[in-house]
């Protein structure tokens, strides 16, 4: 079994080679690397579980591959799978293990996890029987009313997942509505409520402490607003349920333990939809779909732990993520899934991967001299199209892609969704192909410009081309295929972890913010003169805005 | 009247002053600045049409400030927006001025302008009316019910503005709800459509050339779903309006010309939310209202015509933007708007900064050795700060962030709101001043973690901090500051454009993926068989398999 603890990239024997090799990509031109090796989009297409990625798009070629699955097989990315599905304790600094495969696997797989299969499976019958119920529409309010209206409050990994897969699988909706709130700003909770009746309302307080701010206080804000339209505190369990391992406070809160879903602390916020979190999806699309979703993301569980390197899917998702990163000197990634129903996508991704990489000391607490997690943005194309492509095509910088792809629609072959289709696979092809000057001057004469306007208006048409990206199509977006794409996203950002020789586990670079704003919150309340030793003199500037505006 | 075209950045007098200056700030303490002038917050603190500006907590000093306010003047930062106001051809590729700010103006401002003025007004005029008979829902569909839905239909600057405003209105909307269609997935008009009866709705199909693939594809679908539903096709003009230029296309689709409101070609679409574009979110939230947010804007254009550099509250912020893009080395740029209703910001900052931005020539049509336009991302607050804010305050790479923040809630002041606003402080001062491992070991002790467990846990948990932001405060978010704020980026936009010598307000770059896109189209029908001269091996394999789940 591999050591949990993850080496320093630039300590990997291929590192060398790689940089050495990345100054003759840099200058390589996509294109014409198709042309010196005609098997090139066999050799750089992978197929798993309904997946398939073309990633021959990029400027890569065999030899830089080759060394690039060797640099994965230096850090030994398949031992460190086995680690992970083992249950290694490889979220190092808490000493955990990170479980989330667990969460969607048919057999426990090992004998040391069989006592938290075990606890797995009672969960998911509980959550089926939850969601049974509040799919079908037979659970009952405590005016008798039948629950047509669900609302998870929960806010990072309690929110962008079981969101995420909601909205991606609104085809497969039933009868009842899952909504979500998570930002702390009371407006939200209201705008949601706003259009809700108490009477046919249920809240999923998802918090692993049941202590997290912001979802506690809109917890408390449901609370009154339940108690205040007519329920009893005694019947406050008919229109609560909890996602939680703090039994005591929920009940506190007024949520019985028989209405608490257990979490455990070997699974990630950012990696939890899989668990308890993601009973609102299993109330919106029905049980059958969400152990469809839990399949596809198993399947590509399996493909990840067995597949070797230079044919496994997030392993090479996760060796271009660091090609571009650390060898070609690029620090942002954009995602653009051409599915108005994978819009949230991005929002989730950003999560998983800046939340896990965005770490600047080594596994072992070590100052790094190299870059980690590049920022993740993106949107649903067409959208981005007429909107920042413009920077992608003809800015100075370039961002390596990821195209998305269900290549059918729940709606039927159509002329929108064929245009659609067309659109994702004509940006990947234009940002490598561009265009020159020449050709750009020789479409406006066609035009019937003048010669003159034609010179000075063909270097603004011009675009460089030569620019990166892969493209992920799937027969069409189903729970199986969404399951499988968020675990390929989840295990190409653990490999860059390891890459990279962090822990993509933790997250101790937000405790300092909950602090500072612990005790900006105490000196907002009654007094303008501030401590100065906790208060610099802008954020007491601006807390003197604040009490400006509302204290007087 | 200063010339219209710009100059190159790096043959301003002041380069190289900055350039040497950077040097320096590289290495500064953020902390230790305030330290050094006690009188940095007030002097670096700015107040324009009811917004301030606090950019006390960035790597800047006096005198690199200094530097940078002398290169605004050397760009001639005053000039350009003078001549912006006045109508110049600014946009120089297209021969056009780009004239938004005459659309929220409440007179002409140069006799020149007059003329357009006056046709300002008069659309003006007909927006009212129609906001008003919308808004108040005395309008009549085929059936005799009231219009109670509005469904706009547009793609980039015909979508993302309205779409935002709207939202970010909601406490000022009236009864009328109003949608938003954009992608040409099919999805996104069915998804909408599900909540809605023909007979009490309405679109508005918003085009400048009637002829945007995407818009004009879902107004097809609307027209159908609309005729399926009852209506006639001599009756759609109860149902249907559009903003275009191009009332013969629009009268060929059954809209009559009383109909249609106009936009001009002075006005680019992310520009254009101020013009009819922005009848939408007229009817959502009524015209006093919308008259307000043109107010805002209009405030904001005073300023930025009127006030010097030094304190010009657009500039300092395109300053600091290239302060950060071309000294000191960063790429990415990430804005925090710490309210529910701005959450949609983001995204209309992407398409105006990176569409305007993402250039690689000068006006003049030269290929630039110096970065522009970088990657704007970013989301509401708090909710960031569960997901990416982590690589923010310890990733290798740091990104400068603006904070936006509502001083005052329209729920009235609440623990929540209180919570949100300690939070948007807590975080920029975080950034700011970070934490020392010695720091954090001293927290962990204090824990009652044994002195190894501290000392191994304490890289982990330490933040380098100096991290810049700027924070903008609002007394509240209403019409009027939103306005303002939309303008300040805009003029932002513009002036970062000029001191970059690049044209903000053209966008070839989206030109040849149009071109691409009908290209894949033509080849997606029939034939498996490619032409090799338009489609390269891997686009040509993902049609392949579009083909075998599609036509088989």
């Amino acid at each position: 079994m591999a050591s949990p603890t993850a080496g320093l990239l630039t300590e990997l024997p291929s590192f060398n080679t790689l940089t050495a090799l990345s100054s003759g990509l840099r200058s390589a031109n996509i294109s014409r690397l198709f042309e010196q090796n005609e098997n090139r989009v066999r050799e750089f297409t992978l197929h798993a579980a309904g997946l398939t990625l073309d990633f021959s798009k990029h400027l890569l070629d065999r030899t830089s591959h080759a060394a690039l699955v060797q640099l994965g097989s230096e850090a030994d990315l398949q031992g460190k799978a086995a680690a992970l599905f083992a249950g290694d304790p490889l979220n190092s600094t808490e000493n955990r293990p990170a479980l989330h495969t667990l969460l969607r696997a048919t057999q426990a797989g090992a004998a040391q996890l069989e006592a938290k299969f075990e606890e797995v499976s009672a969960v998911r019958q509980s959550m089926k029987k939850w969601a049974d119920k509040l799919y079908g529409q037979q659970h009952r309010g405590h005016s008798g009313e039948l629950i047509t209206d669900v609302v998870n409050i929960g806010i990072g990994g309690s929110d962008l997942g079981p969101r995420l897969v909601t909205d991606a699988l609104k085809p497969f909706h039933g009868p009842t509505r899952c909504h979500y709130v998570a930002n702390v700003d009371p407006h939200d909770l209201a705008d949601t409520l706003a259009q809700l009746q108490p009477a046919s309302t249920l809240f999923i307080i998802c918090s692993k402490s049941f202590n997290t701010e912001e979802t506690l206080s809109n917890a408390l804000a449901a609370r009154r607003w339940m108690l205040d339209g007519g329920a009893d505190a005694s019947e406050l369990n008919k229109h609560f349920l909890a996602t939680t391992t703090n039994l005591s406070a929920a009940q506190e809160f007024g949520i019985a333990p028989e209405n608490c879903l257990p979490l455990w602390d070997w699974v990630g916020g950012r990696y939890s939809v899989w668990s308890a979190v993601g009973l609102s999806c299993a109330i919106a699309v029905g049980w059958q779909n969400f152990a469809e979703f839990l399949a596809g993301a198993e399947a590509m569980d399996h493909h990840f732990a067995d597949a070797e390197e230079s044919v496994n899917m997030p392993m090479t998702m996760s060796l271009l993520e660091v090609w571009y990163c650390n060898f070609l000197g690029n620090s942002n990634h954009v995602v653009l899934p051409y599915a108005q129903h994978l819009r949230l996508l991005p929002d989730f991704l950003q999560q998983l991967t800046m939340e896990s990489n965005g770490k600047r000391v080594s596994e072992a607490g070590q100052a790094l001299d190299y870059d980690t997690g590049p920022v993740l943005w993106g949107s649903a194309g067409t959208m981005g199209q007429h909107s920042f492509h413009q920077l992608l095509h003809q800015g100075t910088r370039y961002s390596p892609a990821d195209f998305i792809a269900p290549l059918t629609t729940h709606l039927g072959e159509s002329e929108q969704h064929r245009m659609l289709v067309a659109n994702c696979f004509a940006q990947s092809r234009t940002l490598m192909v561009g265009r020159s000057a020449l050709d750009a001057k020789k479409s406006l004469l066609e035009r019937g410009l003048t010669e003159a306007e034609a010179a000075r208006l063909a270097p603004h048409l011009a675009m460089p081309g030569n620019r990166p990206s892969s493209t992920i199509t799937m027969e069409s977006l189903t729970p199986q295929t969404l399951g499988a794409l968020i675990a390929l996203y989840e295990h190409r950002t653990f490999c860059s972890g390891q890459l990279w020789g962090i822990n993509p586990f933790d997250q101790w670079g937000v405790e300092l913010g909950k602090e500072i704003g612990r005790e900006v919150l105490s000196q907002m309340a009654v007094t303008k003169v501030y401590d100065r030793a906790v208060l610099d003199p802008s954020t007491a500037q601006l807390l003197a805005r604040w009490q400006e505006s509302n204290l007087e």
